[in-house]
């Protein structure tokens, strides 16, 4: 195929033309397709089923470890949980807390707990700073974002690369600036881009030498288990490194079965060294009594293990894998050839991310909606919505049927070149 | 019996040693008997359990209203449960929040959120404040105090009176000083004299003119539906009244099954006006995607609406009346004529509230501690654990068995004895 740069107007007028005939057929269908949000959908969910079967008046709710988990009591969770979600996220019991079903929620908790109150080793409230900044790998994950600009934390942009973060933005601003409190990190199968923090990466933050003595490192390994294909791609052990180094306080580790389980009635967890563990279970005490262990007992009897996670999470792979090979194969077919937008091929996660040509994004999300297709706003993977090429579309993939997918996939194309001719009839006007 | 008061020195000695030779055969005995926190026992526990039924693979976990609730959505909760519970808080669906399982949970974020950003018509983040108060009728319960010194506002006790909080306290704080925000009201069945706010309580309070125009009465309903005998006594709705007035911003209502369904895995609710509740949620929504649907969903299912929990908790009044009845038995037989101690006779709830004399409180728990009883610390129920007279103690006769409650009433009024007759003592020298 030519490279839509390549062509004259007229030629890139009959393109449209032509594009604008199947817009409207696709409109005529009158579509309502989601591919916004990283949703399991009802196929995946029914993997956990068995889960319910676990609890009855009958098998009773007293946990293997003695537990009547009918009442009050375990702060940090059933001991067996404890010790399935801190082999999940490759830390000791005493490193954990298993905390409700949402570790968005643990996230926003622990930096609203640094906000009121500091983190371990914090000299004064971050509230108390004139400046709290954190960095944001883009593109990265909205609702990290949203926390951060909800309490008012400057954000900063780092450029995403296949390995992880750009490591000399990174250690220039935390090195160097000490209002720099923290960084969000998806260190595996990466929301959205899905690249896997590389070794060297990993490594140059357990080197960091943060200007602010109580820098944290947000690490939200929320698809650790997530892979797509048979191989898995593995993700070097930052705590055991900080721990050599003496530095394990500077990071905060988070994990949920969300995606493992029941995304509306999973298990979240944080996790981290014993400073910060002991001091946030003091200060979680004044904020609840526990957390429900109905849900913690079902998780327990059911997967039994981190094994019986790892075996479940084969079940995941072989549903969304599909789903993920149809879209590739789509994005080839349509687009190959025109250089109008590139994608990742992730090895596991739930998103796929697609840049378009500069200033085409907002255009091409707005012409799927308007056909019936909702992708993630444009922008959504950048702090404060802005992305500053406007360019990255987030594609979530899993949620809609698989000719659903297919329909919706072909579509976005369209939108895609539609909005690419539109952009190069504008410029060369 | 004759009051200590008019014992002489000798006397007292010959009661003390009397005493102390009971007191160290309860030693001898190594009890381990815990009569400090509000516990249901495993009986109680026991009435739910068909609840653990209502979810299987072969059900599903389609709600009602036909949400999935193994997917992500319906931040507010429910629609079924949101029904039940806005019924139980006497509010409507969309004045209403289920979220989680501790409703302590929910008004600690409440006031962080006020902390952080405000609440509804303030002009800047409580934290922005010099300085803030709350105020706190004492006795009270302990929780809500940890709440407000984690954030570092200040508390002001208020006394309690068998009528709720002394309103011309209240009232003086509330409309003359602007550093006053909130105050903290468990109105039906107080924790921990078991005080239910009266009509007129109840209609001063929706009077007030706060002189903060960001004033919020934290309303914690948590023993609503907990009767312990067949009358019940009403609670004046505060809600209506603040409407009437145009006031009704002025008011968050908590409440939560804790101690209806599972302390370990219920539900709890925020509630208030439309615009509180829109505000909320809309910053609820950076802290999480959704609460627990399919404890939700057991909950809706179990209970099926407000009526079924009313008939539930017929369960827990027949088996809390008896410890309750055998406590104020025990505890007449034992100090009736002393003059050395004053308690209160709830009609519901979880909780006595004893008074020994003044400066004995906490001898008198350290004597239990020491014979194998633990109560709750003596000054608990104050702010900052101080109880300015040292004579309150919360006794929480729920949890332990009836013999074990027995044993332990009979060693708590012993210590009451022994430190009585030693204030006496030490007095006379």
């Amino acid at each position: 195929m030519v490279p839509y740069q390549q062509l004259g107007v007229k030629e890139l007028e009959e393109v449209y033309d032509g594009l604008m005939a199947q817009y409207k057929e696709f409109q005529a269908k009158n579509l309502k397709l989601d591919m916004s949000r990283g949703k399991p959908d009802a196929h995946q969910l029914g993997f956990a089923d068995a889960m319910l079967d676990t609890v009855s008046s009958a098998a009773g709710a007293i946990s293997q470890s003695g537990v009547d988990c009918r009442n009050y009591g375990c702060l940090d969770g059933l001991p067996e949980v404890k010790q399935m979600m801190a082999d999940m996220l490759e830390v000791t019991p005493d490193e954990i807390i298993v905390g409700g079903n949402s570790s968005l929620n643990l996230m926003f908790d622990a930096v609203s707990r640094a906000m009121i109150l500091g983190v371990y080793g914090s000299d004064k409230p971050w509230c108390k700073e004139p400046v709290i900044k954190f960095l944001c790998p883009v593109p990265g994950y909205d609702r990290h974002f949203a926390i951060t600009q909800h309490f008012g934390i400057q954000m900063v942009n780092i450029d995403m690369t296949p390995d992880g973060p750009d490591m000399d933005q990174v250690e220039d601003c935390v090195n160097n600036d000490p209002a720099v409190k923290g960084i969000w990190c998806v260190p595996k199968y990466s929301n959205p881009t899905g690249a896997v923090y590389s070794k060297e990466t990993v490594e140059r933050f357990s080197r960091l030498r943060p200007a602010a003595r109580d820098f944290r490192i947000f690490w939200d390994n929320a698809y650790c288990v997530h892979r797509i294909y048979d191989e898995d791609v593995p993700l070097t052990n930052l705590f055991e490194l900080l721990k050599k180094n003496g530095k394990a306080d500077m990071l905060f580790l988070f994990g949920s079965t969300s995606k493992i389980s029941y995304a509306g009635g999973g298990l979240a967890a944080m996790a981290g060294s014993r400073n910060n563990i002991e001091l946030t279970k003091k200060q979680l005490s004044i904020q609840t009594i526990g957390y429900d262990k109905i849900s913690q007992l079902m998780h327990a009897r059911y997967f039994k293990n981190f094994d019986g996670i790892k075996a479940h999470m084969q079940l995941h792979a072989d549903a969304v894998r599909p789903k993920f090979q149809l879209v590739d194969r789509i994005l080839t077919q349509e687009l190959d050839g025109l250089e109008i937008g590139r994608w990742t091929k992730p090895m596991g996660g739930y998103f796929i991310s697609f840049d378009t040509l500069e200033n085409c994004a907002k255009r091409t999300v707005s012409l799927c909606k308007e056909a019936g297709v909702v992708m993630t706003p444009a922008g959504a993977s950048f702090p404060y919505g802005i992305d500053p090429y406007d360019r990255n579309i987030r594609i979530a993939p899993t949620f809609p049927g698989i000719e659903e997918l297919e329909l919706a996939a072909r579509l976005f194309c369209l939108c895609v070149k539609l909005a690419a001719v539109e952009y190069y009839l504008t410029v060369s006007v």
